[in-house]
């Protein structure tokens, strides 16, 4: 029997009639002739209730027990969604994570997958289940304490079933209707793209745009789970939604695929920082130590033993940088003049794996944007992607005119 | 090291407050030297919202995932307990049913225990946790699914654990102070009991005084599990509450030791039934298959080949009662000439176990009663009860009445 893994996030399970709407959209597969295993998120809110009354009761928690109490939401919205579709006549029973078991790392809070069994649900698809309901974002540790994967982590739970379960496809129902060229509010143009590579998911992904979460997509990646992004408040057929897969699975490929943007950068620059062999690993281990998110690194051409180290970060750690920045100075394992932070920057990226076999596409970005008079600060550029830090108030219109240039409103 | 069980119900944890409240009181038993395993319902109105839930979204729903459902709600309590002790530097630990693992029989909704294993939370004690915080009113069946012991559980659950742990005591923490002689809204002087025997108890709680659950204080009997009522508004010390106990631990006891009522009774009487040899089991075997909860019966002498038959049972039943009934008439299993429901009585009984040594207690009773003008419809007695059917009307009257007869305000 073929098997469909379908998962539904919080807003698509978000009360009684929303699970009711997702549960139609399960039963319309098993009539298809599909055995379905559903990931489900907790409806929405309730998580981030379960968090709030965790943080108050005990700020400092013990990541055990944050995780058995912020994983209820789930078994919840499992449990209810079995009952649904058991209502519709359909052989349903709902999993907790232990009960699978979903085996994971001790690592409360971020756990990662060790394994998923087979055993137990295959036997109750052999017995006549037609659809096993799984809750999402949970597992089980060595020690049989509940696990949590962190946040958004219902994604990455679908797509390990779908590789552990050999699944034809993985459809991730959530409150969009597929991965576009760019920001729809921001580009009245933007338009959905019918397929996507791994590769562009993952620089999108990491560049803010959330419809799916980054380990996901690398999970997807690994496994070459075939991954659909589709919306719960749709009909759905074979053609909706936009199918994450494989470069091959892509037959003709524009440079570039889509805009994204990130909006809360900051650009740190460190003044003539005496140079030598090593110098960069002095800078950013005590970064990294510190927890500071470090995305782009520029470095300026050394002259008579100085240099100028540019890097971007997000806006609430500029304060950490700055002072495990001071902090190694203090200690004299590096020294720099001053530190500049840009608070008011924005990143702007094109990702496209067609970049790789299409020449100029820097050209075109670079010409795009002087065209609207807009400055670049930092540039730094990747096999499928080029981004570029720009004043924050040019976001928008750097956004629309990259649109515009490489004529992303069009089809392939 | 001595152990002490203590169980919170939902309004003793109703929010966080409450919790850091009852936290305090876990605490102050870890200094006085004891491990102390908590037991803890959800918070107040959480199950009622789960229920809600899942009645909506299956009517008639599968009581699997009904348990799956409804025992999440004491998970959340159990883990912000534990962080909450854990905040105070009590070493603390929770515990989910499957996790102790609390092995129940798979009757779902009011599964029954099987075994309590002692060997992880032991372990985890020899290690230095003083605390162990479990999720009351759930276990786990032998095919790995969640079970419930059904409403008010939790007090069965602190029972057993303290049972299965030897427990010095198995406080049971409430919005309440104790086992009054009788309801105090009723009758103004009702006075707090300092100990009451199992058997006493038991008849209180099945006659509605709802302290404490019924199969709790079964089960307490039947493993010598000293229990003590307690508030959790109050400050504690050893003489606090009531005790609830063997026989043997009361030292002198009154002829009665409290009165008790019941307002939701309705009498039914099947007029002239024919007589034979197993009318009785004609007449109650398919009430009990139609799920009527029979209470007092009785019989009249029979006369010429007919009797009158008598018993009580809950108003909201009555409808039930009749149908069954006469479904039985119909088949020609039983004859009678007609059938009275009277929805207008109420129940009260004295209770004690010094009415085996006492004579003239029913006596008392019957005096005190006629005194305020009380017609009795029916009396039924057992050998530490007596209780009577009475217009609704006179119903607190009454339970005055008797408590001033049985002079309940004054200790023994």
């Amino acid at each position: 029997m073929p098997l469909l893994v379908m998962k539904f996030g919080g807003t698509s399970v978000a009360n009684l009639e929303r699970i009711q709407n997702a549960a139609a959209k399960v039963k319309r597969e098993v009539e298809r002739g599909y055995d379905v295993i559903v990931i489900v998120s907790a409806m929405s809110g309730k998580t981030n209730e379960l968090v709030g009354w965790v943080e108050q009761t005990s700020p400092l928690y013990d990541a055990r027990e944050y995780d058995a109490v912020t994983s209820s939401g789930e078994n919840v919205t499992a449990g209810l969604m079995a009952l649904r579709l058991q209502e519709m006549d359909v052989p349903a029973r709902s999993w907790q994570g232990w009960q699978v078991p979903i085996l994971t790392t001790s690592a409360h809070g971020a756990a990662r997958f060790i394994d998923i069994p087979r055993a137990h649900i295959d036997q109750k698809f052999a017995e006549g289940m037609k659809v096993a309901v799984v809750a999402g974002f949970q597992g089980v540790s060595p020690e049989g304490r509940i696990t949590t994967l962190g946040r958004g982590g219902s994604d990455t739970t679908a797509v390990a079933f779908a590789a552990a379960f050999g699944a034809e496809r993985c459809d991730i129902y959530t409150d969009v209707d597929g991965v576009y060229t760019t920001d729809p509010r921001i580009a009245k143009k933007a338009r959905k793209l019918d397929k996507i590579a791994f590769e562009e998911m993952l620089e999108l992904a990491s560049l803010g745009a959330k419809v799916l979460q980054t380990r996901s997509v690398e999970l997807a990646m690994r496994y070459k789970v075939r991954l659909r992004v589709v919306s719960s408040f749709e009909e759905i057929d074979e053609n909706s939604g936009t199918l994450v897969c494989a470069e091959e699975d892509i037959m003709e490929s524009k440079a570039v695929s889509g805009v994204a943007y990130s909006r809360d950068e900051a650009k740190m620059t460190l003044l003539a920082v005496a140079d030598r062999p090593g110098i960069a690993a002095a800078i950013f281990g005590p970064l990294a130590e510190a927890g500071v998110n470090v995305d782009m690194i520029v470095q300026n051409i050394s002259e008579e033993g100085h240099t100028d180290m540019t890097f971007s970060c997000p806006t609430d750690q500029v304060l950490r940088a700055q002072t495990a920045l001071d902090a190694a100075k203090a200690k004299g394992s590096i020294a720099f003049q001053g530190l500049v932070a840009d608070t008011d920057v924005a990143k702007i990226s094109v990702v496209g794996i067609g970049m790789r076999s299409h020449a100029g596409v820097a050209a075109t970005m670079f010409k795009a944007l002087a065209a609207e008079g807009i400055n670049i600060k930092v540039i730094t550029t990747s096999e499928i992607k080029i981004s570029v830090l720009i004043d924050r108030k040019y976001m928008e219109l750097a956004v629309q005119a990259l649109h515009d240039a490489f004529e992303l409103d069009k089809a392939a």
